[in-house]
């Protein structure tokens, strides 16, 4: 695995690599000392073109945390249109000899066009209404940690299923590891012939009642009101009353369901604040598991090296005795490690 | 001291103690190596609601003279508009365990909402006309470096008193700490009857010569333009007339009088140039200042173990050759008192 | 050599000191590693007040691979409005003890006023018009890596020669090593009687194809569509067939001739695509040579020992594993020489 583009691209064995590594660097943010030496020297660029606090934080975050040089670019379209291409802006940034393109896009694809002109490891961070990869990885990484594991889970997923990105990653990663699927939403955001989701198995609703019934996991999507409300549906109001996850809601789903959301939130729109704030929601846990998954990411695209699966490990078991004993020696085991690649 | 919301909560005892070590860290910004590790590991989130270039820039040199990972997040009112509430940003946030978040924001008490959901520290960078503490810190520090302390001194603030956190924060640190203070500005920004100045023992002038005579320190605040020129007077010349610090006033304070500024200075309205770059000016001092208190608070809430209050003179205190040689020794003790925690 | 303003003010062997010294840095973007002890602890504000992603990327990206700590700053003509001169900014980031403050302003002559009051080392990243040293310094050291030198080499530079700062930057640079320059352009933008030029000894020709016949080096200059367009040419269309350089225009230039364009580049307008992506495009490699110059630039500025001209060699050669061992003694080193300083 070079890139993560997508979940689409990722075997089951892959994804669970992943969230076993991210599971191993979970404890590093708890501690008083939240940094290790994994990518000292290594530069990552955090490239983004549509806004979004709280994404490029956590990424510059669990760059940071791996001591890695975390550079931000954020571009408005407005710079764009000064007349260099997506592309030529990548070849640009690649003569600067990053380790990882962090991207953000509106448009689909864009990540994958970078990997054409980049040697660099280049990270999906959403791409138009494609794929939003660490996303769905946080939220497995949630799931798993809550539910022990995604397999004969039944999961649902409520909102604009159309537009988003968050939607399209989880449905391929919770197919590949076992999980059922049902989605619901306005018929304008959930057409019934969604070619997509039907040959991944899912389940199309037309009433949230239905998706959520014994589901063990309900994911609430985000109305983006900045950009659709008019199109699809009458109001907000409207969107509230007949697709906001409310108290009766959970009723029908299993007595330990958990809730989800990718944020930022609309509270009593998209989802009640009884139910955000309740204790079935892990929209905080999610938050802190994308902090792991993105250092997961960075890590293993940016600094291991594969014929050494156990380093990651090694890294995140070091206690903070023996790293501040060894912190000359952890430096020359990955020095050495460079000469060797 | 967990966090630092503003100088009304904090004793006489509290300020000096932040002083102290201020002073104690003035001295790193004067080597060539500006650094010491004393939070190597922890991340201070710099949370900007409003444009500041200084007072960002300021803690953002304090957290990397410190070794901490700092990540600026600017939010224009915008993108807080999408939906989010104050609160679940700051829940976000504190999800990927930051140690410390400076947060500055056009309304009173928003640093305080914060830590209802924050275990990070919270340290207010200036929350609408309600509080700036660190600028009358950096203030104090500066006033005591040239006077040898603030008790029984005369100070004058010259300006809009209504609108000023500035001001305010000011007023109680100086009360305090035993200063006596004058206020005096156009009667629509310096109300006669102004019960919070009153009850902390200033007395309101109606004529910037009554407030500066004998003065030991006069402070003229900044006219913002930007937001209120026309409601509470006629013009800045108008302002500039009246209320502009001239030599002729300075002839009417103390011999030895000092003036401060807290920037950023509108030459010519408030202040005239012949004050602004004189002898009696310590306008930059201010700032140089600045940046040794913030790094005071930063280390103070966010690195330091209560029970060791040597340990902040040690590290400001340590030679090159000591901290060459130690480099390895120093992060031992940090990571140690990491466990205990 | 205390700070860096323009090329116009250096002398040939500064020049190639400065283009030496980029060259022992080079291979530091090559590693694993990607960094090296040389500027740690010491501050580098990038202080932009025209946008520009790829020039303040390369000098963020330059420092920390130094290790010191980079601090960015964009200012919005807005926010300057605000009232502070710029002489206030700069003295209040002076008073925050900066090493190096690197600048990028629309007004010509900028970076000179802030070495009237900064203690700082000033670098220019681009001067209304004036100069761009750094771009002219890239420049210079990928033509000599690719030939050999640049004494008796015969240069074309096309495009606006009357706006452009690399243009100016980069004929200073080059008549200085003994190449030869001619430009050409429109009439608007390449005036015939251009004493500035001529006093250096440049070639005003009025065609595209004089300029190019035997050049050595072929340089393109960006046409800033967001600024001039129609004042200076009636088109877009106009200036690319008659001033966009073509695959017809390289057969008139010497065998081996190279490509050069310092982006961002408007494909299709100022040169084809045909060229810029061909085999003697060097655009790519002058992006790279960009890190290694401001890498240089920085360490000779802010961090360098002028009576250890050898420094800069060693720490670019150190192995990965010697400094591993070393790095408490290389430490150690910058130290001991700061309290020399």
């Amino acid at each position: 695995m070079k890139h993560l583009l997508g979940i689409r691209e990722l075997s089951a064995e892959q994804i669970t690599h992943l969230l076993d590594t991210a599971e191993s660097f979970r404890d590093i943010s708890k501690r008083e000392i939240k940094k290790v030496p994994a990518l000292r020297g290594r530069t990552v660029i955090n490239l983004f073109f549509e806004a979004s606090t709280r994404t490029r934080t956590s990424f510059e975050i669990a760059a940071k945390r791996l001591s890695a040089d975390a550079v931000n670019i954020s571009v408005s379209t407005s710079s764009v249109s000064k007349g260099e291409t997506l592309l030529d802006t990548a070849r640009n940034l690649q003569a600067m000899s990053p380790d990882c393109i962090v991207i953000r896009h509106s448009s689909a694809g864009a990540p994958y066009h970078l990997t054409r002109v980049c040697d660099a490891a280049i990270v999906n961070a959403g791409d138009g209404s494609h794929e939003h990869p660490t996303q769905a990885l946080l939220d497995a990484l949630t799931i798993r940690e809550h539910k022990g594991g995604i397999e004969g889970l039944k999961v649902a997923i409520i909102g604009d299923i159309l537009h988003s990105r968050v939607a399209r990653s989880n449905v391929y990663l919770l197919s590949k590891l076992g999980a059922t699927v049902s989605v619901a939403g306005p018929g304008t955001l959930v057409p019934r012939e969604f070619a997509e989701l039907i040959e991944q198995g899912v389940r199309v609703e037309q009433r949230i009642e239905d998706a959520v019934s014994d589901a063990d996991v309900v994911m609430v999507l985000r109305i983006q009101r900045e950009r659709q409300t008019d199109a699809f549906f009458p109001s907000m109001r409207e969107y509230a009353v007949h697709y906001g996850l409310h108290a009766d809601h959970l009723n029908l789903a299993a007595p330990d369901a958990i809730v989800m959301h990718p944020g930022p939130m609309n509270r009593g729109i998209e989802v009640s604040s009884e139910i955000a704030d309740g204790g079935r929601s892990l929209i905080l846990d999610q938050v802190t598991n994308g902090v792991a998954v993105r250092m997961a990411v960075l890590y293993l695209l940016a600094g291991s090296d594969a014929a050494e699966p156990s380093t990651h490990a090694d890294l995140a078991d070091e206690t903070d005795e023996s790293r501040a004993a060894g912190g000359v020696r952890g430096r020359t085991r990955h020095q050495t490690r460079g000469t060797r690649n």
